[in-house]
């Protein structure tokens, strides 16, 4: 079988998780999305075949035409992809949920370092994504903003004076975009003090969710923090003020784990050892039971407990034990009993050169 | 600190432990207790103090003249050891949870290899132990009978031609025999199918205990059956009676463990491999998570799954996590906090070169 797009995708690096970024110790990534749509046309959700193969085109058209779309995108047509395949972009962070199940006039533009990626016809017309390891999101919005500017020249954007930019649901409208950083907060979650830190972020008006967006629960300790108005601030003042939220959130976090280690040493150290020795040794393992350890690998990776382990395996790692990806590495369909054999085959191997440090 | 006779016993290997004997995978050991009171003088619990040193300078005279006490053994007055040092014998399966209290007039001949041990005033006036790795009851009987009819020379033992041998406890009259196999039967509790077993050995006349004696839970999957009755039946007959029984349990736990890897493999494959990782990376570790997890360690020993680790550590491991042998070992007191914190840092230095072979 010949290697699809999807495929080749799984043959490169990701950008995001492969450079630790600044505080990249517990700020993960950055991302930045804006929501944009064509004037003149409905939204998906209200047009007809003919209007979406219409935006469809036009979207493309003006992509393909653009000058920081090059060679390193690769443009993909969701209807010409399996499930399966479908799923692996929702595992890589991507697509939405939602976009798995819309195959019909849908299409996605990705750069093959996945740093940057542009959903055509999703909610919106258009919604690009760029994504940048650590916490940088000045540097996601000097890259997203030049993406944007230039295929404003070629569509005309739906664009209100007042309002801003005019998106499918009310709470895009203004700049259509959703700016989020995805935090590791096993110290926050281990003192007990996650809910407390989650309450006050919600108080200053941004969101706290799950690694999958809305819904999801805070599996492997990950969280992602995210501005909720779009409407009577500027981009870069959003920014500003969630980066100034998230820096104190890194420094809350930094103090939880520097308390844990000083008072609750063993605690801490025998938590990180047995997830360690799970994932070295367990023969079935769930995904939240693999998410779990491997977030407190990552302390352990953090605290310098293992010498031969580095971030990027560990961050990878979060993202490959899924479903998906499992399914495309065995080359074949994996009931859930079948894929917790299987994910501990696969991590069991992963980690096998990663050598325990302390206390041998 | 100059050593004293209890820590010279720590730096011999125990030969139960060491040498795997018949059925040695289920089987760790075979031993054979007889009970014996010298004529004329009360039992320990009705006898004054001045009674007492007659029995035990009687006792130890009788002792030291027999042909078959020798230079390996070690004479200990018991009132000269610490708690800590009784509590070793204890671990050590040299004498009774009661001996460890009753500290004035008492004795203990210990062969230094531990394959045998005579206390003095215990219950009766004389207790003589002895242990054979594996199931092998009738060579375990074959030696303490040369060194009870040795001492039946020099010593004039309660005895009634109708009853048998008279001893302090009603339930020991007759033979004086109380003989036992140490099972490891986690098959059969893996299997849900202990109770039935239990039961099935209980009709039969014979008990079925804990590790280290009545009112002992059933820690490690470790399960000591003895013989119920000493009145009525030859030694060499209750022996060949218990014998029969053990031999069948232990065809039972092998048939339940052959049927687990048969239809529960990655069941058995990941209980083994989960104890194993916690056995060789947590940082604090009860003695009942330790036993339960060396217990594992053990039938993933048995069935192959390590390449270098083999069932004389884990047997001793199943000895040496014991409270006493650790504070031993740490040459200072510990309270239960401190040893679950050594007892882990101790596990995983022993098991540091048992490599896990399977599967990586």
């Amino acid at each position: 079988m010949p290697l699809n797009k999807i495929d080749k995708l799984l043959e490169h690096d990701v950008s995001w998780l492969l450079d630790s970024g600044p505080d990249g110790d517990i700020a993960i990534s950055s991302r930045i999305r804006l929501a944009r749509n064509i004037q003149s046309l409905p939204f998906p959700i209200a047009a007809t075949a003919g209007q979406l193969e219409q935006i469809q085109t036009a979207a493309e058209l003006a992509l393909k035409k653009s000058k920081v779309i090059g060679k390193e995108y690769l443009d993909i047509h969701m209807s010409d992809y399996s499930e399966l395949d479908r799923q692996i972009l929702l595992e890589r962070r991507l697509i939405s949920s939602e976009f798995v199940e819309k195959k019909e006039h849908t299409s996605l533009f990705v750069k093959q370092d996945e740093s940057c990626a542009i959903m055509i016809n999703e909610e919106d017309h258009i919604r690009i994504q760029a994504l940048c390891p650590g916490l940088q999101l000045f540097k996601v919005w000097e890259q997203i903003n030049k993406l944007d500017l230039e295929l404003e020249k070629s569509l005309p954007y739906a664009y209100d004076s007042q309002l801003g930019y005019l998106t499918s649901c009310p709470t895009n409208v203004g700049t259509g975009m959703r700016a989020s950083v995805m935090l590791h907060l096993p110290g926050l979650v281990l003192s007990e003090r996650i809910n407390a830190a989650i309450q006050g972020v919600s108080k200053l008006g941004l969101a706290v969710r799950g690694i999958f967006g809305e819904g999801t629960d805070n599996r492997g300790n990950l969280f992602q923090v995210s501005n909720q108005s779009t409407l009577g601030e500027s981009e870069t003042h959003i920014i500003d003020r969630l980066s100034t939220v998230i820096t104190q959130l890194v420094m809350h976090e930094k103090n939880c784990r520097l308390s844990l280690l000083k008072n609750k040493k063993h605690f801490l150290l025998d938590h990180i050892g047995r997830s360690y020795g799970l994932l070295r040794h367990a023969y079935t393992l769930s995904s939240e039971e693999a998410l779990n350890s491997l977030s407190d690998i990552r302390i352990g990776v953090d605290m310098g407990m293992f010498n031969s382990i580095d971030l990027h395996t560990v961050n990878k790692l979060f993202m490959t034990i899924n479903p998906a990806h499992l399914q495309k590495f065995a080359q074949k369909e994996l009931n859930s009993q079948e894929r917790d054999i299987f994910r501990a085959a696969f991590v069991r191997k992963q980690l096998k050169n990663a050598k325990h440090s302390q206390g041998e």
